[in-house]
């Protein structure tokens, strides 16, 4: 997250997934040696921002994720030059980073699409609570990680059915677009839920914080 | 700041110069010993909040205000119960935590006003950039520390005049109200400066940040 709130810049499409202007990702996330074995290339940087990185996969059983996590555009399911002759199957490449089950919420119906290395994505039009409970499903006793975006996950939020929250506040303002915490503006008092804050980690730029969240 | 970026709740006025909805003060700053010395008052907690409420203090020759900093309501200066028959002198009492020279922005008009323990109020009706020239003046070479609110931070930030940027960031959600970095909201990238996070101190809720700010 931006300092300013932002998880992407303003003007999200299909090809430019955290829009207009800096990438609160880039500068730790995107470079960390975990985040590059997690899409089969080696080195990157170790340091505390990895470690962070790689405690962050331990245990995920499934993934939730929006639309534009995924790949997907405004418009239905159509062609990309990236996958030539194939329907669109996500910016992420043939190999995506999640290696688990992932729930998709769109409003566009599709099948399950199966990716190398473990990753099959499951593509939910019946709100967050159907895509929750199928992906604790098929976790198997395992966590569920809502991966975003900011939409997503302010949604879950201001349903009560986050347990921990982690933030990565990169030193950036971006000034508007994706907040992460959207769906709490101006709104009643009741659905925000306290939170607190259970570790801290200092990267060399960012700063990696973790709350418990306490719905009511 | 809380989480979600916001100083204070909304609906600031004299009498409520933190809004509606949780004070993002409270439970760390207010409690601390440095600032129960400020105020002249003994105890407080102790421990990594008090040391940066101390660090913060240190060689600070001049402060800028907001007027709901000061206390001013939205209408002219008038009188109000904690004064008895005084004109209103701020919400702080009679001997204020600054202890320097403090300007105060505000559209209205009125004398300098001599406090108790070192604080005078002055008041600048002609702008951002004659309040810091006249602060700088009487800081007499030490720092010049910009208290808020988060209108008068999002200005000075926005106008390129702030060298260092210390956030405080608290478990909590506000919703709305006043945002630190209101100017930036839907602007053009140029005014937005970049960010070097210079020193992270953790305390038990809180989060303390402190950037150096990198004008174009």
């Amino acid at each position: 997250m931006s300092l300013d709130g932002c998880l992407a810049g303003p003007n999200l499409s299909r090809e430019r997934p955290f829009g207009d202007g800096p990438n609160p990702l880039d500068g730790w996330f995107l470079q960390t040696r975990t985040f590059r074995a997690q899409i089969g290339e080696e080195g990157g940087e170790t340091g505390p921002s990895d470690d962070v990185a790689a405690e962050s996969m331990v245990g995920i059983g499934a993934y939730i994720l929006g639309r534009n996590m995924f790949g997907g555009g405004p418009g239905p399911w159509g062609e990309h030059p990236q996958w030539g002759d194939e329907p669109w199957r996500g910016w992420w490449g043939p190999n995506p980073p999640y290696h688990t089950p992932v729930f998709v919420l769109t409003h566009h119906p599709r099948d399950p699409l199966e990716m190398e290395g473990g990753t099959t994505f499951h593509f939910v039009t019946d709100g967050i609570e159907s895509a929750l409970r199928q992906a604790r499903d098929a976790a198997g006793g395992k966590d569920v990680r809502i991966g975003g975006g900011a939409s997503v996950a302010s949604q879950y939020l201001a349903a009560g059915l986050v347990d921990e929250l982690e933030v990565h506040i990169s030193p950036t303002l971006i000034g508007g677009g994706a907040r992460l915490f959207q769906s709490f503006h101006g709104g009643d008092d009741e659905k925000r839920p306290a939170l607190e804050l259970i570790r801290t980690v200092t990267g060399p730029e960012v700063t990696h914080l973790k709350y418990r969240v306490l719905n009511h």
